[in-house]
């Protein structure tokens, strides 16, 4: 008697892979086929099958297929072809052909899968039902094995953007993001944690590490590298340090220095997460919740108790209206709590750049400036302000103290002492200096064509000029900038300087100034009307 | 100086590709790599990039790129890969390697293509903003030219399901659409269609359409093969005649003859509807306004001026709410106004199958039956309902009188006639009769387990059965059945016969029905209650 099913999930599969349970008792019907092996590797467990084969099975391209040779199996996804195989073959690639231990004719039987149960859940989405914490985590597990393909993956996306998520199911997406990935569990009362909504620059985080870990609590950041900035902060920290450790790795050094930056994509922290931002890259699609979600869980999977969320705001930043950064600021918190996480959001000017480089080395430099004494003034005070806070939510400074004990840490030495223990346990030279980092060697200078007053300084032109000219690949490319909005310049000095680590790297960055306005100078006429 | 264009479209690469605009004044950097030759074929232009070189150059998988050799040029995916290829390397298959005819480390220059502007227009229909005629056509351009990846396609197809296409809006896609594809184009005042919402069997078409023609109207009717049913009206049409021609045969088919029953695959009318279809599919997606649009644009693509559509409702049927089928008969009229169609639509009985047949051979014995004068006569009827209304419609028969007229072109023998004329037109035999019809020589007959009322015959389980057996691609395979809705039977009785033309098929479809009850009896007691 067969057992008709009519979804399957990770679980199925799970059971038959394992061979707690067999395919028979599915009913489905097996297809067989010859193997004929391409000796390639295709990055993933894709077949090909036959046109006609595939039709006359209704089996679609991207439908699953369960593969089984003798005691070997897998789930495989398909691609059709008229012509690089029979229609009584199958091709398959190095990894299929691995894992099935296949020789070429070999046959194998094919079972095309029921749809996953979390297509139907997807589709609920779309017609605006309300997802169970159940579903959600169903819909994550399927994507985690592999189960759902672009095409569904994008719809997912596409609905939870459009019709959106609320708090409960924010809370399940984040309890399920947190759930496909390992968890760093430090086993301390106060874990401390900061984020900062993408899109400027400012390396806040290399110097309010080194306060929290110097007043003794502990804060295991994970950063990102640069996505469309010119350096992410994994990008920045990799020119002291190693920043790509295991999660084993990376809990030893947070428990020897209080604190660490490495990279998040170096651990499986939140995993799943990647698989949407694929998705969602191409689009430039941020669904509300998912942003919240996917933020909240890279917390949660560090178990930290307190956040503050950096939300910048203003001309060129992610997030370039008041009242959304405000509801977003609201939403961090509320959700947050349903989480256990006591969160404080701090809405920032994001429109000016945070200190005065753009660049892996340039920034670095920027940072150990301001560890040593003689930094940018704007990025001590943004680094006091979010460390001040931490340290006040944490009961490590009394309400309104916050600010100048994270100050004193950084004027007294404590901070780049700390900074110093930070990079030698994470690999790095601890005797590193600001003078001692070395910056691309093509260089040329931006002077101002015109006296007037720095009306704007665009950060992601700046961060386009900076990649234009290598970084964040080339760590010593980037862009110094020698003014800031409101500064009264003469014509003829200096606006920036453009590193380069090639010469023909620079020529393309300078090139790119032929339509790229980095700065803005007031203009004293705006328009100018005549009479007919 | 460069022009720095923020969007591509066809447009832009058609005219690179021919030569008129060169990339430079794009303002694109070039990246020089080594091309690593896979010799098979991939069946699409995809290149591999490791995945250090894509990253460090804001390359994303299905990212859009343009390739060149010396004069060479093509558009290609990127996939991407941390082994294949080096840093330095593209790996390309047979496709590529031919059109830009490479060596083994030959130099390609690659430049990554700004985001199509479709996909801007994909977003705003996302954010609920209505799509112009030249934002649809754009992207149905795009979707043509291979710019769109199966993200971005998804994520379209499902914006357009859950805000849905206002009626501008699928005027446009309708448009958009047809110019996707060959066009029909009789050169006759008047040219009749018909279209049946998908689901169900019962060959109404091939009946329909000999009536049509022997009345003098033309018909260039084009079908589909089977989706999820047994038998397409093409599966069932290839038993008696080739299906599949070009538009060329077509139009000389259908001028000579005035009638023609082909596989609409063969063509390229409304080309982008199998693109948007391939979408659809694994998420069962039937956005409403796609649903007009595609069906609409295959009329259109024949030029038809008078349409009847088939609104099949009813349990098992495609549509079994009545509302839902009374709206989408008024969008079709409304719609087809405005693309000046005269349409009519009848919403008939969807849950009892019209015939006695599931499977393309037995159908077409089922058509040819009434055909002959002595066949089911409740297709018969459904036929001559259809073809009365455009013969009506058409002027050829007064208000009120279509049925019968249609009627007695079945009844004298014309319909027949003209039929045969159609097959031989098509390259079929025109001596065959329904008793020279091949069907599976395998065969099981199921037998009443009790006596009772036949309350319910299951389309779609049926269909399932007949697809077990082998149907559509095993002509003669397929199901026979012997009672209706509402017949009484005596335990022991045949209910239906399956056929199939191997044995172990005939087994499979056997086994189904463990879990397959594709007929109910009345039961005469619905519930008991006991008293406590």
């Amino acid at each position: 008697m067969v057992r008709k099913i009519k979804h399957t999930t990770k679980k199925h599969v799970n059971k038959y892979i394992s061979g707690e349970e067999d395919i028979d008792v599915w009913g489905l019907k097996p297809i067989s086929l010859k193997a004929k092996i391409f000796d390639i590797r295709s990055g993933s467990k894709i077949v090909i099958l036959n046109t006609d084969t595939a039709t006359s099975n209704d089996i679609y391209p991207s439908s699953r297929v369960l593969l089984r040779k003798g005691r070997n199996k897998i789930v495989a996804t398909v691609d059709l072809s008229s012509d690089i195989v029979d229609p009584d073959e199958i091709g398959v690639f190095s990894e299929v052909k691995a894992a099935l231990k296949l020789s070429d004719g070999n046959e194998i039987n094919l079972f095309h899968l029921p749809r996953p149960a979390s297509i139907r859940y997807i589709k609920d989405k779309m017609d605006n039902k309300q997802l169970s914490h159940e579903q959600i985590q169903t819909i994550v597990d399927d994507t985690m094995a592999g189960m759902l393909s672009d095409i569904e993956l994008s719809a997912f996306m596409t609905s939870v953007y459009i019709r959106d998520l609320n708090d409960e199911e924010t809370v399940s997406m984040t309890d399920a993001i947190v759930s496909s990935g390992d968890v760093l569990d430090l086993k301390k009362r106060v874990v401390l944690d900061k984020h900062c909504i993408g899109g400027v620059n400012g390396r806040v985080t290399m110097i309010l590490v080194p306060i929290i870990a110097a007043s003794g609590c502990y804060i295991p950041k994970t950063s990102s590298r640069s996505i469309t900035s010119a350096s992410g902060t994994a990008d920045a920290m990799e020119v002291l340090a190693n920043v790509d450790f295991n999660i084993e790795e990376f809990k030893r050094i947070v428990l020897k220095t209080h604190g660490a930056v490495v990279w998040g994509g170096g651990m499986n922290l939140a995993a799943v997460d990647d698989k949407y931002i694929r998705i969602r890259h191409p689009l430039n699609l941020d669904p509300h919740g998912m942003l919240l979600a996917s933020i909240l869980a890279k917390k949660k999977s560090v178990n930290a108790t307190h956040v503050i969320i950096d939300i910048p705001f203003g001309r060129g930043a992610k997030i370039e209206d008041m009242s959304r950064a405000e509801s977003l600021a609201h939403d961090f918190i509320r959700i947050g709590k349903q989480l256990n996480m006591k969160i404080e959001a701090l809405i920032t000017n994001g429109s000016d750049p945070i200190g005065n480089a753009f660049g892996p080395a340039l920034e670095t430099i920027d940072v150990l400036h301001v560890l040593e004494g003689n930094g940018s003034i704007d990025l001590k005070e943004k680094s006091c302000i979010l460390a001040g806070r931490l340290l006040e939510m944490a009961g490590k400074a009394k309400t309104g103290q916050g600010y100048e004990i994270a100050e004193k840490i950084i004027d007294s030495g404590k901070a780049l002492k700390k900074f110093k223990e930070i990079i030698d346990a994470q690999g790095g030279n601890p005797k590193i200096t600001s003078d001692k980092i070395p910056v691309g060697e093509y260089t040329y200078e931006v002077l101002a064509n015109k006296s007037g007053r720095v009306s704007h300084v665009d950060n992601r032109t700046f961060a386009n000029i900076a990649k234009a000219a290598g970084a964040p690949r080339d760590k010593g490319a980037g862009v110094v900038l020698f003014c800031e909005h409101g500064d009264k310049v003469k014509k003829g000095e200096p606006l920036f300087r453009i590193h380069s680590e090639s010469e023909s790297k620079l020529d393309f960055a300078i090139k790119t100034l032929n339509v790229w306005k980095p700065i803005e100078l007031e203009k004293v006429v705006i328009t100018r009307i005549r009479g007919e």
